[in-house]
C-alpha cells in the first residue's frame, strides 16, 4: 500500500473499522501468552457491554477464566469432543481436519466465557415477545463487539465451539436457567494470518458477497 | 477532545471502531429516507460477509427490501405486534411503551432482512456438532458488523423485533428450512442520539459493566 497512507499507524494497531473488520481472525495458534494491561481488557470488555441488546437487558455476563486448572479441565473436554467430530468424517475430511488446531485455550492469555441470562430485564422485555431468542442474539452482537476491539488492541481471540453446554455451566458454577454462549480464548498473538485456517488448511472456501446477496425477495 | 486529535474526520463519519462502537445507537425516528450510494452499499454489506463464522460456513443471506408494497405490509404486521405487547404491560409500563418509536421501516431508506441457512457448509459444519446453535450465532455477527460499517457510514440501523418469523417467512417467500434473524432498517440519518431510546424514554437504564464482569466462577 502506497500513497496517501503514510501517517497511519502500524497495520497491528490500526483501529480503522474496516481495516479491524478484514484484518480480524479467528485465533487458534499464534497466542503468545503474553500479559493483557488493565486498560485494554476494560477498554474491550467496554466495547462488548456497549453492544445493542434487545429491550436493552444488556443479559450478558462475562466469566474471565485465567484459573490453569478450570482451563486444562476445558481443554482435556474440548479434545474428547474433537475426537467425537472427527469420528463422523470420511478418510478425506478427517485429513484435512487433522490439520487444524481448533482452540488456544492453554497458550492464550486468559479465556472469556460470555453467558445469556433470559430473565434480565424482565418480566416483559421489548422486542422479545415475538421472538424468543431475540436476547440470545444479543449476546452474539456483544461477543462481536468484544472480537473487534481485540483485534483493533492487537490481541487475538478464538472462538472454541468444540464443548457440551452443561460441562460449562458445571465447572464454572453457571446458575440454573442461565446460558454458556461461548467460550473465548483472548491475548496477544505473534500475528494474524491473512487467510481463515480452515481456508489454508483446506477445509472450505470463503464464498463471494454477492451469492448472499437476494432483492426484494429471497 | 482537543490535544492530538486536529486531524481526525468529522465525529459523523469517522471510522475509528471505538467511536463508532459508542456511537452506535438503534434507530427509530431519525432516518431521512435519502438514497445510499452503491458504494457504501457494498462497503456495508462487504463488513457484514466478512464476519466469522462457525466451519467457515457463512451461513447468511441479505434480502434488500426496496418495494414500498412489502415494506408497507411489514410495517401493518408490526403495528399489530405492538399491540399485541401493550397489551401484556401494566398501566405505567404502557405509558413508557407509547412513548417510544418502534419501527422506521417506512422512513428508512431500504430495509435489509437476515436470514440464516443451517444447511450452508454441511453436513459436517466443523465445530457445529455439540452446539446447534452455532450457526445463527455466526449470523449474529454479521449482523453486528453491518451495523458498526453503517455506523461509520454516518447510516442508521433500525433492528425490528416486533414481528413473527412465519409473516416474514411467507412475505419474502423465504424457502422451508431458513429462517428470517433479522429484519433492519437501513439508511442516512438526521442525527444519532446520544442515549438509547429506552432510556430516554424512561423504559429501562443500561447497567455498568463491573456488573456483568465475574472472576474464574459465575
Amino acid at each position: 500500500m502506497t500513497g496517501g497512507h503514510e501517517q497511519r499507524e502500524p497495520a497491528l494497531m490500526s483501529t480503522d473499522l474496516y481495516d479491524v473488520v478484514h484484518r480480524r481472525r479467528d485465533v487458534r495458534g499464534q497466542f503468545n501468552g503474553a500479559p493483557i494491561p488493565a486498560d485494554v481488557l476494560d477498554r474491550v470488555l467496554g466495547a462488548a457491554h456497549a453492544a445493542p441488546s434487545v429491550g436493552l437487558s444488556q443479559p450478558w455476563d462475562f466469566v474471565l477464566v485465567r484459573d490453569p486448572a478450570l482451563r486444562g479441565a476445558f481443554h482435556d473436554h474440548v479434545r474428547t469432543e474433537r475426537d467425537t467430530f472427527a469420528a463422523t468424517l470420511d478418510a478425506d475430511r478427517a485429513a484435512a481436519f487433522a490439520r487444524i488446531k481448533i482452540d488456544g485455550v492453554l497458550e492464550s492469555t486468559l479465556s472469556v466465557v460470555v453467558t445469556y441470562d433470559p430473565g434480565r430485564g424482565g418480566p416483559a422485555v421489548l422486542g422479545r415477545h415475538a421472538i424468543a431468542d431475540a436476547g440470545l442474539y444479543s449476546v452474539c452482537l456483544a461477543i462481536q463487539n468484544l472480537w473487534l476491539a481485540a483485534t483493533a488492541e492487537g490481541l487475538g481471540v478464538g472462538w472454541v465451539s468444540f464443548y457440551r453446554e452443561p460441562f460449562v455451566r458445571e465447572l464454572l458454577g453457571v446458575p440454573a436457567g442461565i446460558r454458556p454462549v461461548a467460550w473465548l480464548c483472548l491475548g496477544p498473538v505473534t500475528h494474524l494470518e491473512s487467510v481463515p485456517d480452515l481456508e489454508r488448511h483446506g477445509w472450505r472456501r470463503r464464498a463471494p458477497l454477492a451469492d448472499a446477496v437476494h432483492h426484494d425477495r429471497w
